[in-house]
């Protein structure tokens, strides 16, 4: 669990990285085995069922040595043979777009207002209007603070033939539950540094048989991102290249962690320590730049309304209390500002950064 | 540096991933820094004259996190337009040549038998055949211990206009000197877990000029392992996605352990430690895998000549020193061992392995 100060460094409230225990940090630094190695199969085979309960699925899950943007852009590469349609509500969203047209994928996008939720209207409707054959959705938008409304955006895209979903939960899995295989999610993707609190380097993905399908009668592929090599390599629990294996030794404390806290109290802590901060918002007058009832659970994204100098407030933070929020990202940057409430942190760590921003609060 | 025992655990003298340094975990285990953030940008500044010191390049040096088969399949993708030419020598590079295939390119392969090296003539002979405009080359084939000619087969392919050299030096990348600008090599790679003695997770990778170029005119490169956005970004000293940040700590470190050795010393220590593998085998009489003057400095690969039970000698190894050497790869496993004398390994050390590969040889 994390720690109140002292600390002789900067402790991050970014939405990812962030802060990483020490605990885990010490599970990193086992030694290394070999990938082809029979401890290296005990390792991936003991977290696959924890794995598979995050993820709500029956399926097996991947570990991809890469960032998260690398399972987006293969997920894309392996199942579009037609035409994708990216829904659009935000910097990494939008991204998204703009990866699959750089991977010469016909793309197009639903697009709305940064700050607003895709809604199962708008999804439908853009569905009914070309021959689509892949959506992709991210669940919880960083750089806005919003959560889409992921089972019913799911329902939408069952009711079309053929149309696979591809959801990437970076900043949202493992901190609210997610049912991969009863809400009909066809690759369901995340990355490390996020809630599941480890450094930045594995990103982690499932795909259901359909979209298995779909890969195998995708050209070009290649192999480093090929859904069948890591599928024909997951059932030796092996990954196709070599891994990050010190990160897998911090995913598998991490999981160990996560179930001896039991999923559902790590839910409700996230969902408590964010009413936190939105209680401390609430307290100052701040404005939430997601609508209610489509905020993440993990980060709050506050609009700056009375045009703080924020840089000057996050340097204040940083040299008198070591810690940092962030100030707002691509075209909202200075104009919104977003704190963290993933990872292993608890009430008293919260609640240290919540006197800290009182401290230090521009006005 | 590395130690002798008493140990805990199992220490690999695989030809990787090897022994990781307890200073490099330390290291590895520094608090996390956002990757837009100046304390990046210190980091990623502050490697680079090194990196370009042991790559022989005035070129940036790029940071991938992935294995080095995600760069490898990148590079082909960047820059092939035309054809591929794969010189395959052993397990890895024959894989390239697969791997292109899988990308949906044009490609051929010069095939010599495993254990023999590719040759400047040969080369020359397939480059004149086809309408090439780029070779792959495994400088250092980790399967058969050979280390092919690279300085020669970088002048053949030299010859030929608009032919692009890609050269992975997985295993010998800092272990021997590497001349990229002088010797005419396009692409330069290498991964984290070898002679850098790191996990695994991280690539690193330099592009000429001319290969830039040819990216820049090549469709559907992506976005993961786009050249030009990593060109884009290395600029201001970042990434184009979120980065491994633990191994570029270890990273940093290990270049301060390499440059205050000394990378004459560096290479002479790598030289050293191998001659006392050649020794020992010499004194058992054990036949090499590769031809004399065209053998790794990292690792030797032996025939089993003897018809000894690998499986059985490796286990006591295990079991009576905590070691661990490798019992071949691909077709040829069971028929070679391979030993490795990469990373932090020291005189002291590897007289320790020989000590127990003499206690237990299976005589």
């Amino acid at each position: 669990m994390s720690t109140t100060t002292p600390r002789n460094y900067t402790k991050l409230f970014i939405p990812g990285p962030i802060d990483v225990s020490e605990d885990t940090y010490a599970a990193m630094s086992r030694p290394m085995i070999g990938h082809r190695s029979g401890d290296f199969v005990k390792l991936y085979e003991g977290m696959m069922p924890k794995l598979q309960t995050l993820f709500g699925t029956s399926r097996p899950v991947f570990l991809s040595t890469s960032s998260a943007w690398g399972t987006m852009e293969a997920a894309i590469r392996n199942l579009t043979q037609k035409r994708v349609l990216n829904c659009c509500c935000g910097a990494f969203s939008d991204k998204w777009n703009d990866v699959a047209k750089r991977c010469g994928l016909e793309a197009d996008a639903l697009r709305v207002e940064w700050g607003e939720a895709i809604t199962p209207e708008l999804l439908r409707e853009a569905l009914s209007k070309a021959d689509y054959d892949v959506v992709t959705l991210v669940h919880n938008e960083t750089s806005t603070g919003v959560m889409n409304p992921l089972k019913e955006l799911a329902a939408v895209v069952n009711e079309f033939d053929d149309v696979l979903l591809v959801v990437d939960t970076v900043s949202s899995f493992s901190a609210t539950p997610i049912a991969m295989d009863d809400w009909g999610i066809d690759v369901l993707l995340t990355g490390s540094q996020k809630a599941l609190a480890l450094p930045p380097g594995l990103s982690l993905f499932a795909a259901s048989e359909r979209a298995m399908k779909r890969a195998e009668a995708t050209p070009n592929r290649g192999y480093y991102f090929d859904f069948l090599e890591f599928a024909a390599n997951a059932e030796k629990f092996m990954t196709p290249s070599t891994p990050c294996i010190s990160l897998l030794y911090g995913l598998d404390h991490q999981l160990n962690k996560f179930f001896a806290e039991g999923l559902e109290n790590r839910y409700a802590r996230h969902r408590k320590l964010n009413g936190m901060i939105d209680a401390w918002g609430a307290k100052h007058g701040l404005t939430h730049f997601a609508p209610e009832g489509l905020r993440s659970v993990t980060l709050t994204t506050f609009a700056n309304d009375r045009d703080w100098d924020l840089d000057a407030w996050n340097k204040r933070l940083k040299n008198e209390h070591q810690l940092m929020i962030n100030m707002g990202y691509g075209k909202i940057k200075g104009k919104t500002f977003r704190i963290s409430n993933m990872g292993d942190e608890n009430e008293a760590t919260i609640q240290e950064l919540i006197d800290a921003l009182d401290a230090t609060l521009p006005v």
